[in-house]
C-alpha cells in the first residue's frame, strides 16, 4: 500500500517591490512570495504533489511554519484511501480539534490547509494523467457533492440544491469541453493599472491590452481621487468606449467614502468596483452595492472562507464573485464557492496574478464552465503577466483568453531552480541583493 | 533615550486534555497553551512587558512564530515615544503593508499582534505604577479616542460618537471607581458545565457555584440533544429558579438546527445561547436571534476583529457581546469593541477561562464600568477555575465577583518557573509525559 512519505516546505520570495509591480493603495511594496509544499509518496511513479499559499513578503515564514504544522496530518497516510476520499481528507485538516482555534477557517492556518489540499489535488490529477479541470469535470454530481463540507451553508445551499445544479449541467458537459478546448476561457488584464506606474506607461499598456485582444482591463484606485479621475480618463480614451474598465480599491475606503469616490469615477463608465472596503464587511458591501448600482461590486480575493461568501450572496453585497485559489482551504472549498455562486446566479470572475494564481485558478473556472454554471457569460479570469516563467506549465493567453491546459496536474509546480534561487533568506537572489544592500 | 531591547518568545502548553477540563462540542481535547512574549528595555527600571495569545495546543508553535515575525517592529523603538502614541504603534503593526496579507486583521497574525500590543500595555501600566484598568480609566476622552482606529467603523461609530459616549461617562468616574474597589465586578462560572464531566460532577459543581455566590452558570451543549436536555434539567434542579443558566454550543450548529435545539432546552429557562453557529455568520446569528427571542444570543470569543463586531451589532445578531482579551489585536481594538457596544446599548460580558484570559479581561470590563458604559447592569465576566496558579497576580473571586486588581500591570505575567517547566516540547512537564508515553 503506497503512502505519503515526504513533506517538504520552501519559503520562496521574489523581490518585486524593486519595480513596484503589484503596487496598489493598500499593498504598496509587495515582494510576491509563496509558502510552498511538495508531497512525495512511495508509489514508485515519481509523481509529486505541489501546492502553495501566496503572500506578499514579510510573514511568508509564518505561513511556511503553518504548512509545516500539517506534516503529521499527511505523512504516513494511505495514498489510495486519501485520494478516494478527498472530502474526508479536507475535514481532517479543517476540523482538527486543536488547530481550529487558530482560525477557525481563516487567515494563516486556513491558507496553509489550502496549500496542502491543493498539493494533494495536484498529485491526484497527475496520477489520473489529466489536468485538474478535466479530473473535476469528469466526476459525477454525487462525487462532487461528497467533496464539499456543507456545515454552515445549509441555510443557503443544501447538498440537494448542489446535486440539482450539477445534474442540470451534466448533459452539456461534452459539448462545453469541446468549446473550451477550442476557444479557451475569457481573460481580463490588470497589467496596465498598477498605482506605481506613470501616465505614459498606463496609456501604453492600455493600448497593448486592446491590441492583445482583451475586452476588459482593470485600474488600481483609492490613493488619490484627482489622480484616479485623471488615470481613468486617460485609460478610457486609450481603450475606447467598448472595452470594460474595472477599478480596484484594495479595501481602501469606509462605506461613505467608497460611494462618493465611485460616483466621481462613474462618468468614465466603470464596470465594477473591487474591494471597496474591508473584505469582512458584508453589510458595508451591501450598502455600497445598493448605492452605486448599476456599477457592480466585486470582491473575494481576501474573503476568508465559504461562510463569508454565503453571506455576501445572501445580502446582495456583490454582483461578481472573485474566488481565489490560494486564500481558502483549497479546491474543495472553492467547489463550495462555485456552487454557492451558481445557486445565487452570480458570475465567478476569479482573482489571479501574484505568484502562480493564474496557473491554479484557470482550472476552477474551466471546471465551472463544463460542470457547474455551464456558462462563460460575463465571466473573465484575471490575468497579470508576472512571474509565469517560474512555472513548469505556465498559462497560455491567446487573443485575450486562457488556453485550456492539457498537462496533467494543477499547474502549481515551480521550476526546481526557482525553488533554490529564490528561497528566503538563503537563496542566491536574496544573498546577492543583501550584498548590494537593496 | 530608553529603547525596547529584547523580545523573547515562549511556546507554553498545559496538558489539560488529560482531564478533559475545557472540553466542549467542538474542542474535544484541548491542551491550553500560550504563545508568550516578554519585552525588555534599557530603561534601567527592570520592568518588562508580558503578553500572550491563547491557543488550545497544536499550532501554538505557529502562533509563536507569528509573534516572532513582529520582533523588528518593536526592538529598537524609542520607549517613551511608543508609550505616548499607542494608537500609532497599533497601526504600525496592523497595517504593515506586507504582513496584512496574512489576514487582513484575522487569525494567527492578528492574535500575534494582540499579544505584542497587550505586552506593551502591560509595560505601560507597570511604568505608571497602576493596574491597567486604572491607567485606562484616568485617560481623557480625547486620549482614549486617539487609541482607536476607526477605519471601517465610521458607518456605525465615528470618533465624534466615541467622544460623546466617553464625555457622558466622565463625571461619574470617581464614584464608580470607589464602588468597583469596594464591591468588585460580577462574575459567572463555567466550571460546572464541561461536556467531559459526568452528571454527578455536574450537580456537585452546580451546588458549589451557588454556595460560592455566583448568580449565573454556563453549560456546554451541542454534542447530543438528549444529554443536553438531561444535563440542563439536572442543573436547573440543582441551582433553583433564580440562578441564570447560559448554554454554549461552541459553533456546533447550522442555523435551523440551532433554533430547534435551543427551543428544546427553553423549558428549563435558558438565559443566553452562546456561539450557536459559525462565528463568521453574522446573518445566521441574526436569524437565530429573531427566532429564539427572548432567549439572548451571545458571541465573541472567536470574533476576529471590530469589523465583525460592528456588523453583529448592526444586524441585531447578538444581545450579549463577549469580547476576548487575546483574540483581537489587543487593548486598542477592545476599546473599539467597548465603544461599539456602548453605542448600540449592548452589554459586554467577556469570554475568559483558557490560560490567563480571566487575568487580562477583568481590566477591560472594569475600565468599561468606570469610563465607557458606566454600568454593571446585566454584565458579568466569565470565570473558570483553571491554571490561575501559574500567574504572578492571579484573579481573586469573592462572593461570585472579581476583586479589582491593585498590582501594577495587565496581569499577564506567568511565573518564571512555569515558563520553563511547561515550555513545549522541551520543558520538564512535557519530557516527563513523553517518557510516560501519554
Amino acid at each position: 500500500m503506497p503512502r505519503f512519505t515526504e513533506f517538504e516546505t520552501y519559503d520562496v520570495r521574489f523581490p518585486t517591490s524593486l519595480d513596484l509591480d503589484g503596487s496598489d493603495a493598500m499593498n504598496t511594496d509587495p515582494d510576491y512570495s509563496a509558502a510552498y509544499v511538495i508531497l512525495r509518496t512511495d508509489a514508485g511513479d515519481g509523481l509529486e504533489g505541489h501546492g502553495f499559499a501566496f503572500t506578499i513578503g514579510r510573514g511568508n515564514d509564518v505561513e511556511t511554519a503553518a504548512i509545516e504544522a500539517l506534516r503529521d496530518h499527511v505523512v504516513g497516510l494511505d495514498l489510495d484511501a486519501t485520494l478516494s476520499d478527498l472530502g474526508g481528507f479536507w475535514k481532517s485538516l479543517v476540523h482538527d480539534s486543536q488547530l481550529r482555534w487558530l482560525g477557525p477557517e481563516k487567515g494563516v492556518m486556513h491558507m496553509a490547509i489550502g496549500a496542502v489540499v491543493n498539493a494533494v489535488w495536484d498529485l491526484a490529477a497527475k496520477r489520473a494523467g489529466v489536468p485538474l479541470w478535466k479530473l473535476l469535470s469528469d466526476l459525477t454530481p454525487e462525487q462532487i457533492v461528497d467533496l464539499v463540507d456543507f456545515r454552515y451553508l445549509t441555510d443557503a445551499l443544501t447538498p440537494e440544491d448542489a446535486l440539482e445544479i450539477l445534474r442540470q449541467a451534466k448533459p452539456g458537459r461534452a459539448e462545453r469541453e469541446a468549446v473550451l478546448r477550442e476557444r479557451g476561457y475569457p481573460a481580463y488584464t490588470t497589467t496596465p493599472g498598477w498605482l506605481g506606474y506613470d501616465d505614459a506607461k498606463l496609456v501604453r499598456l492600455c493600448h497593448e491590452a486592446v491590441a492583445d485582444g482583451f475586452t476588459q482591463i482593470k485600474l488600481k484606485v483609492g490613493a488619490n481621487l484627482d489622480d484616479d479621475i485623471r488615470r481613468m480618463q486617460l485609460a478610457r480614451e486609450a481603450v475606447g468606449p467598448d472595452i470594460r474598465i474595472a477599478v480596484d480599491a484594495n479595501q481602501r475606503w469606509d462605506v461613505a467614502e467608497a460611494i462618493s469616490w465611485v460616483e466621481a469615477l462613474a462618468p468614465y463608465d466603470v464596470y465594477w468596483v473591487e474591494e471597496p472596503t474591508s473584505p469582512d464587511d458584508i453589510l458595508g458591501h451591501a450598502t455600497i452595492a445598493r448605492a452605486i448600482a448599476p456599477i457592480k461590486v466585486a470582491t473575494g480575493e481576501h474573503v476568508q472562507n465559504r461562510v463569508i461568501f454565503k453571506q455576501l450572496l445572501q445580502a446582495g453585497s456583490l454582483s461578481v464573485l472573485q474566488l481565489d485559489s490560494a486564500r481558502v482551504a483549497g479546491v474543495n472549498e472553492n467547489i463550495a464557492n462555485l456552487l454557492l455562486a451558481a445557486k445565487f446566479g452570480v458570475p465567478v470572475c476569479p482573482h489571479a496574478g501574484g505568484v502562480g494564481l493564474c496557473e491554479l485558478v484557470q482550472h476552477l473556472s474551466m471546471f465551472d464552465y463544463v460542470a457547474v454554471s455551464g456558462s462563460m457569460q460575463d465571466r473573465v479570469i484575471e490575468y497579470v503577466d508576472h512571474l509565469h516563467e517560474h512555472f513548469l506549465d505556465p498559462v497560455v493567453i491567446r487573443d485575450g483568453r486562457y488556453v485550456a491546459p492539457v498537462r496533467p496536474g494543477f499547474g502549481a509546480e515551480m521550476d526546481a531552480e526557482t525553488l533554490t534561487d529564490f528561497r528566503f533568506p538563503g537563496g542566491k537572489i536574496w544573498t546577492d541583493l543583501t550584498e548590494e544592500k537593496k
